[in-house]
This record gives C-alpha cells, sequence and structure tokens, in this order.
C-alpha cells in the first residue's frame, strides 16, 4: 500500500493518490476534477466547496477515518460565520488530505455543470461561458521594474491560473483606463472578467472589480424574430434565467413581413439604415428593460447571443437585404460573427461587452435555424427527426445521425392570428383549445388566462375580467381540425351550409358560409366565427408548411419520419392531433409528437452559456443540407397537393386510428368557385 | 545537364532549376524571391516587372539566348499601350521561362523594398506593412452552395494567394455592408486590404475596391508631443512621404508642460476626460488636413502609428495620468497597443483603420523614446553610443550591442526658446546661428529663412520681410556658448560688465548684466539681449540634460562614449561644438557627433511601414535598462556639478583642442548672489 493517501470524487468517479496535506482544489486539478474556484484557493469564494463522507464503502474499497481531511481551519469558520456554510461541507482549498477520503463535488461546484431543462427533446446544456471571472492578486509597481499595471495583471492570472490560457491578451482604452483605480481601490487584488471565446482570437479583459466580484455575470439571449424581439437576462455562472422580456420588432412599420421589408429598401435605395437603426435601438431599450425587471447593474452584463433569419441578421448588422429577396438569395455573410457589442449599438450594457451571432445556413434559413438545431441536435438522433418551427417563416429540419437536410417555407402569418377574421396574438382573452361536438355540432372553447372550459360551470365568471376577444393561432388551428371531424368543413375546405350541416352555427356570409364559435354580442362582446376565408388562409399556411416538411422527405427518399417536434413560440401550444387532421404535419404516431418549446430562443441561450455549443453549432450547420423551396418545382406540386384537410387521407394512417373523418362534400354546384381554382 | 532552364535573380542571387514555361513570378515563388504581385498573376497590376538581361554570365556560369523568355505577349502589348512598361522590362506573370535566364528585380518590384534615408544614423527601414493588397476573383454566389460572400472571399484569397496566411480573416459589421455592393461593382473582381500584424491577431478586412485598386493604401505616423503633434501621411507601398504637417497640442491651455496637466487633473479629478478628448480632436483635424493637402482620399487611409511620451500616452488613451506624476510612476500599460483608431476617435480616416502605439520603457521613458531607439539602435551598435532626444523633457539612451540603458531628464523647454528673454519658437525671423568675434567681441548670427550672415552684404534687404524677431533654441545655445568663448560670459555663468568684458555690448540690467546681439529698435524691431536670466534658464536646462546622460554612464561604467547622436527636430539643429562648450554632452570628438534628425517621428513611420519594425522595437524595449532619474541621489549630484559652463574644463579634452576657454571670473563682490546661492 501506498504511503500516498487515495482520493475519490464523486459524481465523477475519478480517483487518484496525492501527496498528504494537499489541498481539495489541489488534488482536483491534479486529478482532472471539476471543482470551481474564481478567488484561486483563497478561502473567500466559497465555489470550491465538497461534501466528504465518512466511514467504510466497500464499493469504493476504503474506509474513511474522521481525521482523513485536516480540522475546520479559520478561514472555514470565519466563512461560515459570515455567509454560512451548508452543514458537512468544507471549502476545497482549506481542507487538506490526511488519507484515504471520498468526496462529493455539489452541483454547484461544478464549473461545467450541466443545467436542468424543462424540455426533453433538447440537447443536455453544459455551463461553459466564454466569459469567467478570475480573482488574482497583482504586485504592486516598483520603480526599478517599470511594467505597467497590465502587464501586471497578465502576469498575475498567468501566474496564479495556471490552468487557463492567457496567451495574447489585451483590453480596450476603456478598460485600461479604469483598471488603474480599481487596482489600488482593491489594494492590488480584484476580480477580472475574461472573455476567451471559441474563435482562437486572443482572450479579453472585459471588466475588473476591486476585491472579490460576487454579484455576477449576465448575458442577454436574443430572437431577433420579425414580428417580435425576445430576451431572456441569463445568469452566466448558472444558466438560470433571471428576466425575459419581449417588445415589437419595430421595424413592423416599415413592412409587416420580411418581404416587404426587403422591398421597402429595394424602393428606397440606403432603406436599410433607418431599418437598422430601429432594431439597434429595439435592443438597447429591450437590454435596458431587462436589466431594470431584474435589478442587475447593466454593468455585469458582458455578452449576448442573437438568432434571427437572415433578413434580420442582415439587417440588424447593417447590410442591405436585398440580395435575399431574389435568386441566388445570396448571404452576404453566413458563418457565425462574434464582435463587440458597441458595433451593433448595443450601448446600454457594458461598454466592452459582446455579441455572437449564431450562423446562417443559406438565404433562407438562418441562425434562428441553426440555433433550433442546436438545441434539438437531430444530428445527434437515431430516428428520423422532423423539427418545425413555425413562425411567419417555419424552420423545417429533417434528419438524424446519417444527414441532416434544412429548408425554410413561407407560411406567413396566418399561424400567428393574423389575416384570420377573429384572430389575435396569444393574449388573455383570446380562444386558444376547441372542441366540437360531432352530433350536435356545438363547440365549446377555453381562453388563455382561464383554466375552465366555455361549458364548464363558473366559466363565465372567470371570463368576465377579459371577455372573450378572438382566437389565436392554436386557436384557429383546432376550430379548423374540430370543423372537419365534425363534419362542418369537407375535404376541400368548404364549410357547408346550415342545411348540409345540421347546424344554424353555419350561416351563410356573402356567397360562402362561416361558423360561429362564441356570441358575446349580447354582452357588447365580438362574435367570433370561422370564414371561409380564414379557412383559406389556414389552408395556404399548412399547405406551404406541409410542402416544405415534405419536400425535405422526398430529398431524404422518407416516406415517413420517426419523430415530430414542434418548436417555436406558437408551436409549442399546438395540438399535434388537430395538427395533424389539418394536414399541416406529416402522419405520425401522436406520442411521437412532442413540443421543444422555443427551441430557437433555447439554442441562443445554450450559445450564450456555452463556448462548446458554439462550436458545436458552427460545425453541425456546415454538415446541413440546405434545400432551397423557392426553386423545387417539387414544392409547388406539394404545395398544390396539400391544399385539401388533410389533403390524402391515405397519407395519415395513423390519424385514422385516433379520428373518424367524415365523407362529406359541400361543394354543390356554384358554391366556391374559388376553391375550385386554388386546387387546379 | 538538367533539361531545366536555370533561373538566376539578381541582386538577390537567389537562383534554382524550374520546369520549362514556369512564369517569371512562379519562378520567383517557387525559389523564394521577393517579387511583388498585387493581382497575383493577372497581367494587370503590373507590380512583378523584371528585367532579363540576355548574353554571356562567366560569373553566374550562363549563357542567356534571346529565347529565354517566351514571346512578348498580348497581355503584355495591352498593358505596355495602356500605361507604359519601361524599356527592356517584362511582367513577371506573363513572360515563361524557355531557358537559362538572369533576371533583375528592380527595386520597386519588391514587396519588402528597403526605404533610401537621408539620415545615415538609423536603422534601414524596410517596407513590411501590416496592411497588404490582395486582388482575388470571388465565385459568384449559387443557390446550392449557399455560403456567404465574405466566406467565398475568404476562399479565393485563400486559393489565390496561398502563400498568406488568412486562417480566422474576419470584418467589421461595416465591411460586411460594403462587401456586398462592391463584389458586384467589380463583377466578382475586387481588391481586398488586408490588415495582419505581428501579433498574430485574426487577420482583418479592412477596406475592398471593385476591380484593381491603384489609389494605394496610407498611413500616419504620428508623433504626439507635449508641444506639438507632427504627423506624416506615408505610402504604405512605398515608404514614401505624401504629406507632412503639425499643430500645437491643444492641451496647452491645460498646463504648458506635462506636469502642470498632471496637476489639472490631480486638482480637477475627472479633468482627463477634457484633456483626452482635446488630444483626440486634434488628431482627427490634422489626420483630415493632411489627406486635404495630399488630395488623398481619407479613406485611404488605413493605419495610423502613434509615439509619445508616458504622460500624453495615458491622456490618448483616457488614463489618468496622475500616477505617472508620482513614486513609484506606474504606467497603466506598458506595452505596445494595437487597437481600432475609432477607439482613439480617429474617426477622420479609414472607419476601420487600425493604430499601434509604441510601447513604453517606463513612466518616465515613453512610446517616443523606444521611437527614438528604433530609429537609431542603440543595441547594434559596436561602439559606445550616446542618443539624446532633446524637447521639454530629453530621452536619453546610453548602449551598445551588449546593453542599453535610458532615462528621461526634465530639461524644461529652455531649448525650444521658451522662458528666454527674447526667446521663440523656431521659425522665419528667429535668429538661429551666432558668431561672437573673440576680440571685438562682436556679434554676427543669421536668421531662419535668410542664407546670408548679418554682417554680409544684401543682409538687411534679405531680412526685411520677416525682421529679425527674436532667438530660437539652437540660437541661444550658440549665442551663450560664443559669449563663453569669447569671455563675455565666466565659467560659473556670470555676464561680464563692459568694463569687466570691454565691450559696451554689456549693459547693466538690474543688478546683473545682459549681452546686447541686435538692436532693431531704431526701425521699431525688438532688442534681442541675452539677459542673466536666460543663461541661468539655459544652465538648468543643460545641467538636467547633462546629469541624464552622467547618470547613464555612471550605471554603465563608462566614463566616455564614442559616439553622440543628437535627435528631436531640435536636436537635429544643435552645433555640437557649441553643445559641448556649454557643457550639454559629454565630450566626444567633433566628427563622432552627429543628427538623427527627429528620430522619433522616423521610428514611428518605420513601424508604421513594418511590421518586423514593430517586433524589433517590442523586443528592443524589454531588453532596455531603464533608469529613473528621480529617485537617483547621482543624479541632483551630477545635476549641481554640471551647472558651471563647461562644468569641468578637464572632463573636455576634446573640446579643449578645439575652442580656447579663456580664464575668467566676474564674480566681483554682490554682482551675483542668485548665481552663488543656485551653485551651492
Amino acid at each position: 500500500m501506498s504511503d500516498q493517501p487515495l482520493v475519490i470524487f464523486t459524481p465523477s468517479g475519478k480517483r487518484g493518490r496525492v501527496a498528504p496535506g494537499t489541498t481539495v482544489l489541489a488534488a482536483a486539478r491534479q486529478l482532472g476534477v471539476d471543482l470551481d474556484s474564481v478567488c484561486g484557493g483563497r478561502g473567500i469564494c466559497s465555489k470550491c466547496q465538497v461534501t466528504p463522507s465518512f466511514g467504510e464503502f466497500s464499493k469504493h474499497g476504503v474506509t474513511v477515518r474522521e481525521d482523513a481531511l485536516s480540522d475546520w481551519n479559520k478561514v472555514e469558520q470565519r466563512y461560515d460565520d459570515k455567509r454560512g456554510l451548508t452543514k458537512g461541507r468544507r471549502l476545497g482549498c482549506q481542507a487538506c488530505i490526511q488519507g484515504d477520503v471520498v468526496l462529493d463535488v455539489p452541483p454547484e461546484s461544478q464549473v461545467h455543470r450541466q443545467v436542468i431543462r424543462k424540455s426533453a427533446d433538447t440537447r443536455p446544456m453544459v455551463m461553459d461561458p466564454a466569459t469567467r471571472l478570475y480573482f488574482v492578486e497583482v504586485e504592486e509597481p516598483d520603480m526599478h521594474e517599470p511594467s505597467g499595471d497590465f502587464e501586471r495583471l497578465t502576469r498575475a492570472l498567468k501566474d496564479q491560473w495556471p490552468d487557463q490560457d492567457f496567451a495574447g491578451l489585451t483590453a480596450a482604452p476603456t478598460l485600461l483606463a479604469k483598471l488603474q483605480d480599481v487596482l489600488r481601490k482593491g489594494k492590488w487584488q480584484i476580480t477580472v472578467a475574461v472573455y476567451a471565446d471559441h474563435t482562437g482570437a486572443a482572450p479579453l479583459v472585459l471588466d475588473v472589480w476591486p476585491g472579490l466580484h460576487e454579484a455576477g455575470l449576465y448575458g442577454l439571449a436574443i430572437d431577433l424574430g420579425s414580428t417580435t424581439i425576445a430576451a431572456h437576462l441569463t445568469d452566466l455562472d448558472t444558466g438560470e434565467v433571471k428576466a425575459a422580456s419581449g417588445l415589437m420588432n419595430p421595424q413592423i412599420r416599415f413592412g409587416e413581413d420580411l418581404m416587404s421589408r426587403v422591398s421597402y429598401v429595394m424602393m428606397n435605395p440606403g432603406g436599410e439604415v433607418e431599418l437598422t437603426r430601429a432594431v439597434r435601438d429595439a435592443l438597447a431599450d429591450l437590454a435596458k428593460a431587462l436589466s431594470e425587471e431584474a435589478g442587475i447593474d447593466p454593468q455585469l452584463i458582458v455578452e449576448s447571443v442573437i438568432v434571427c433569419n437572415p433578413v434580420m441578421h442582415h439587417l440588424l448588422l447593417g447590410i442591405d437585404p436585398t440580395e435575399l429577396g431574389q435568386a441566388p438569395f445570396a448571404l452576404a455573410l453566413s458563418e457565425a460573427l462574434s464582435l463587440p457589442a458597441s458595433d451593433l449599438d448595443l450601448t446600454t450594457i457594458n461598454p466592452r461587452a459582446r455579441t455572437y451571432i449564431l450562423p446562417c445556413i443559406a438565404g433562407h434559413v438562418g441562425a434562428d435555424a441553426a440555433a433550433v438545431s442546436l438545441a434539438t441536435a437531430p444530428e445527434l438522433s437515431d430516428e428520423l427527426m422532423l423539427v418545425i418551427d413555425v413562425g411567419t417563416n417555419a424552420e423545417i429540419l429533417l434528419g438524424d445521425k446519417r444527414r441532416v437536410l434544412a429548408c425554410s417555407s413561407p407560411t406567413g402569418p396566418a399561424f400567428e392570428g393574423a389575416q384570420i377574421s377573429s384572430g389575435q396574438r396569444a393574449a388573455p382573452g383570446a380562444i386558444e383549445r376547441v372542441e366540437i361536438d360531432p352530433t350536435t355540432k356545438t363547440p365549446r372553447f377555453r381562453v388563455i388566462g382561464v383554466d375552465l372550459w366555455s361549458d364548464e360551470d363558473g366559466f363565465d365568471a372567470a371570463v368576465a375580467k377579459t371577455g372573450v376577444t378572438g382566437i389565436c393561432g392554436s386557436g384557429i388551428i383546432e376550430a379548423v381540425a374540430e370543423m372537419r371531424t365534425a363534419g362542418i368543413l369537407d375535404g376541400s375546405g368548404l364549410i357547408g351550409s346550415a342545411d348540409q350541416t345540421g347546424t344554424d352555427r353555419c350561416q351563410p356570409e356573402g356567397r360562402t358560409h362561416a361558423y360561429l364559435i362564441h356570441d358575446g354580442s349580447a354582452d357588447g362582446g365580438p362574435k367570433i366565427t370561422v370564414t371561409q376565408g380564414d379557412i383559406r388562409a389556414i389552408q395556404l399556411a399548412k399547405s406551404a408548411l406541409y410542402a416544405g416538411a415534405r419536400l425535405l422527405m422526398d430529398e431524404r427518399g422518407a416516406d415517413r419520419v420517426d419523430r415530430i417536434v414542434l418548436a417555436g413560440a406558437f408551436g409549442a401550444h399546438i395540438s399535434p392531433k388537430h395538427a395533424m387532421v389539418l394536414g399541416m404535419i406529416p402522419d405520425a404516431p401522436l406520442d411521437h409528437v412532442s413540443s421543444a418549446g422555443n427551441a430557437a430562443g433555447t439554442g441562443a441561450r445554450m450559445a450564450l452559456c456555452s463556448i462548446t455549443a458554439r462550436k458545436q453549432v458552427e460545425e453541425g450547420v456546415t454538415r446541413i443540407t440546405k434545400v432551397e423551396t423557392a426553386i423545387a418545382p417539387k414544392f409547388q406540386e406539394h404545395f398544390v397537393n396539400a391544399n385539401a384537410i388533410p389533403h390524402k387521407t391515405d397519407a395519415f394512417p395513423d390519424l385514422l386510428k385516433i379520428v373518424d373523418l367524415p365523407d362529406v362534400n359541400f361543394n354543390a354546384g356554384s358554391a366556391d368557385r374559388t376553391a375550385r381554382r386554388r386546387r387546379r
């Protein structure tokens, strides 16, 4: 037996012998165990806490005696008095190993801790941020050794953090101006935030604080959509979201959808300057609002990560997006970009903060799709996985370990409640769930903000506050699908008359019919109906979505997919069954359809918290095969064929196991010429 | 004998065999011959011109036949028609090697050409700029290969310039916004300016132009002095100075000398912001003025290099200089700095331009001294060399191949004509040369702008335009030295009375005397005298200078130096003999004293034109031993001892060979108590 004590770390299982008297922190470093420390072992940051176990461990073949670690010391006592140390814990930098010992590293003591995520359909998220804190003691200046403060800081980092690579460390003039004062205020002990990303660029000192900085570091994960801009203020140590907020993309005043914004620039050369200004101002405002909401000093926000579609990507960067509006849809830049946040006028956070923009996949498949692929990881899947991020443009990924394909499909805003007669954004008062009794043809529904169905006791009282104001995206999808299963709508998408359907809720409206979901007019509220026009808008949107997915399946030579993941703020609320009745997504066993929530936003947060994730997405996108819907003849064919609801029931055998689709045809004579024209 | 033709390049002498049909440019690349090309061998830039020689070359052992190169081709003819090709020259990218050949590469076809410099006392200057132009043909975008414009540009650079390292190439958003348009305007042929310095940082695309860019690239070499800011607009291809200009440092309104500016900041905390703003604005103005003067598009100015003393260095960077005003004189940053020019608000040049600031040597020995050492290269000298950059602060270097020492000495502004009763800056009308007849004690002089001496025929007419307005730095030095050799001044620095000196030009002034150089009062001009106060000011300045040099000699254990180089805008005009009579510089044979002109400015230009020079200065400063005058007791001792003129004649044996110093002592009784007090 060796004289050197055996140390076993859990949960990693790493073990080895160390010299007696070695601190736990030093032992962890020797054995390659992930044990955090900001203060570098000075007993002030408490990041290196461990829990020793005592007694006999037959599993490990060791007996741990009570004196396996050195006695509780003054530093630990002082820390416990001042801040409290969880019972049983020791400070790894203070406790010395005297005998065989088993030491547990709690999750919060790990640098690269895994973050527990709500959704199972996403890649695990491990903390590995570009910006990290280092506590150092800097040599005081000496007339006989006339180095600069910054050079002495660099030396201190290299000496006191030998495991890190600080080669070429640099800093902006504003940091140099600040460093001088902070060093003296901190009596030559300071905490340094160093940004070192995955690009191989020289590390940067982003900020410095006197003494031990304990207020943390934060980052913004920004999902820059055509319609809304959402951001999550995230703790760069824990990955925790401290505040989330969103605002309308102010570019909407230049055009509701992307192509109208591109047109604006085409018609107004140089107009991209206004669009760029608008979106940059919005980002700066959002960052300010989030730091206020979370009560966090905006100076502590040192990073941001942005995901967006290619047009927003170009407009954010100040690049004319016209090329993206015409073949060959050439991007000005496709690779990821790491730059000072100030280059994007994001000046409401730390002035030296950095921004990372995810790579674009192609002219129509942007950094948002790249973020979805990062979050959902189709390239790691054994099964053939279809990921659909539903929005004004749907980003579609299809693939598995062998190969991943991607395309974008112009669904338009119908799924978001726009272009729908009673449509509205998802907000309290909006109908989000609909069921129609196939016998009585009577609907019942739920509205956002109320837990009861409309036919349950107490609903009227519960809804009184907001009223029933309209129908949102998921609501219209359910309404149309339920109308189809209840026989109110035929396979071509035509609403039957009261006679044909046997319900007075089908009322003539012009030369077509509309189905009444809710009549609030007695109380001064709106009459909420689904009109023939609404059906047509949904048919166009779902045809585009389906055609995109189908095009990728063709490319892959697949008839079916094993798993479907719906993503996007809206995608997360779609009922898979209703989406399939609509023919919006390919057929699949219902339990193989799931939601990944706002996967683009999740991908942004992953890239914010981990440079490994940045490498993964950059490598990942180079392996994605891009399919251009705009030039694929098959896309048009699939689009036209997908008009019916569902377009071909024999393509949906799984669906037919759960719903019985009535064989109705309301196209009696001249009822709807438009429908026939469309179908051709 | 090989089948492959032998190619000999002159003047490098590089030789080797190449496959028949190889172009001269390709052969040069194979053999490592420095042959320039911007267009990459497309016959449009004409940078690769060579002159073939025909006939027998016994020296090289080859006979060059008339058909050693392929025939003059269409590309060459077109180039000759359009722009004219010097007779005998061929385009290296067009002429193919068919037989043994001797090819001369003219200087202008070399990338790393040596720049001929006026002064011999400086390091040779080789063109090796950080920013270079590359002509490339970029692939057009293709829907099936959806890479971005920037990625295709990067690929083109890597493919078409395989000898260059473009790994990690990056660009600012403003460049990406511009690239898109330039690529299309240039029909996918563009010229790219890539900045790649010596730091190992990723190369940067600074700018792009459609087609072949022929208007060149420029840089600013800036000598940022306490009193004046001088800049040279320099061609980054040839090293040629296109325009030079200077302006007063606007910080003067906060204090004439550096310490009074430091005091301003001490008294007005945060006051450095105003000082920083003032100097940055001045730099931006100066850049604008220079580009206008040279008629050069400011967008073509892509680099700047700045040299300055530590206080200006900190104030330029926005760093509080207070620490430099008190022991231990700690610099915030000592190493060289490479940063975007926009970080210094230098926004009147290319928006993506870079700035390089030379390293500081110590808290009192700045980037200006580093630039002087770069230009004069004492570390390469076999002889012990003393380099003195005379200014408000004198930077002094002493050394040879073995070791270099440096210090800074606070001479004050007397040498620049300030604090002198009739003093003025060097400008037309200022007396710059003085001689005094030792018998008659009558002076004669020359003024700036007039070639005649004051006692020559035609002087009065020639000087009528400006008049005689005052006396500049070099004039006052000569006047004082001549007064000493003519017996008007004694060794202690006392001006004799008319009785003592035998000339009426010595007139009482208060309790002391003044010597009249020129009386212009009859024509309404000034009376130019040298007063006792002037002598005292010069004595203080020269004592400081001498004490600094002497301190370094002590450190080095040297009694004498082999060579003295006077540098600085003013230093270049000092007469070595007079400086020695004054005891301003140590004794040395007169022909061993020379001028290096504005060596700091030269060093700035060298660093601007060459990344090798940047490496040299960065490595060089780490090997310089800094000597702090402020804390050296010997400095005070030397200073006090150096008060006399010259302080100890036995220390100046070389001087005594050329001048005969009269042994006079005017200190009769109470004549000058001040002088005695000072000497103690």
